[in-house]
């Protein structure tokens, strides 16, 4: 469950200083955000160079989690506890104004920040390794084949406790000058958004396995963003996802 | 036109390290995963601290450009030269495998990194601003109520030469272990799309303005990157956008 009375402290790294009226910092805004959706961007440095990485991740309470190999430059660097940004972004449209200024796009975004570590303590890392799959898809690993010693050594993952974050919301569509609306320019909002193909069951099962109800969330045509934010309820439920 | 004889050099920061056989760095390759984007994360540094920027980019031959205000964090920062890492991420599919760790997407995303700065030359600015616009909707400027001196100060354009990239492919849906196969475990690939809905024309338009025929790429049900690419064609042609 989300909270409305609770927010993110605001200083000179999250405050959204351009259009702060699109800005929003209270835990129930941002982690609606974080919550229906399946892939952030994590910014990073080493040596000076700015990295920006996509993966999967999720949230729980005010940390967020996300995975890696031991492989990756970013996870090797983050292992001492590293500053990053965690940003995820759904677009809703495009807006085609009267002006070339006016023209804009409507978006909700997220930005996290904190200090990013390695999870090594081996149950805290069983528990996220656990989740990674049924945050997603819940009570999925409980079915599945177990992970074995190697697995689990080659798959990292990576925490980061939200210091601070801010959401931003761009929901007003066509906004011209007021002047500019009587003008014989064509103006449209172009509408777009993640939606689900038909679930492609593999062709290679055996005969009597059947598709779970936990996957339910997950249909043909649903947006993306609906199906995550219903699975998140299912694997998280009202007391721990807070 | 892409170009499939060159490709980007490769060093230690865009090299491809995990999964190397998912790495590309031909011209051809990257530069189809930009032009089917509108939206790109950037990644800057300030004072060691990692920012994640989601923004409209645009490729220009092997230059990015991108949009922000002079009042932006990252803008006053990048005025004289910094480094950025510039991502764009197409989401394909969740793999819903047999074991925990063969769980994965189908993703095609692109990292490119350069030194990013202010667009100063009035006639740079002015050629960028149109582009901006034009790029994603063909000849558009052209139709416009033109930019005030007041609207050209006020955006901001930063471009960026690109010294190195990489993209990095996964379309390979379910790849189970082999002997995991005949375990009665469900599987299947979700996959996922950025559809377009239906466009909605202003409703504060003059009587006879007409949807301008450059904007035939936009339509309801389409894939939202099949669009940009063709309105990218429709805007740049054979020669300039290489």
């Amino acid at each position: 469950m989300t909270d409305q009375t609770h927010s993110y402290p605001v200083d000179g790294t999250n405050r959204v200083k351009r259009r702060h009226d699109r800005g929003f910092y209270d835990h129930d805004t941002v982690h609606k955000l974080l919550d229906a959706a399946v892939m952030a961007h994590v910014a990073y440095v080493i040596d000076g160079q700015p990295f920006c990485t996509p993966t999967l991740f999720w949230r729980e309470c005010t940390r967020l989690y996300w995975h890696g190999s031991s492989a990756s430059r970013m996870l090797r660097n983050l292992s001492e506890g590293e500053p990053a940004c965690v940003t995820v972004t759904h677009l809703d449209s495009l807006v085609l104004a009267r002006s070339g200024f006016n023209h804009s796009a409507d978006y909700r975004s997220v930005m996290a920040f904190g200090q990013a570590r390695l999870v090594e303590d081996p149950e805290e890392k069983l528990r996220a390794l656990t989740m990674m799959v049924d945050r997603f898809f819940p009570e999925r690993t409980a079915s599945l084949r177990p992970a074995t010693t190697q697995e689990i050594k080659a798959t990292t993952v990576i925490v980061m406790d939200i210091d601070r974050a801010s959401a931003k919301v761009r929901a007003k569509g066509i906004a011209d000058d007021e002047e500019d609306y009587e003008l014989p320019i064509y103006s449209e909002l172009l509408p777009v958004r993640m939606v689900m193909g038909a679930p492609e069951a593999c062709a290679r099962m055996p005969g009597g396995v059947n598709r779970p109800a936990t996957l339910a969330p997950y249909r043909e045509g649903r947006l993306l963003e609906e199906a995550l934010t219903e699975a998140y309820g299912m694997a998280y439920g009202a007391a721990t996802g807070a």
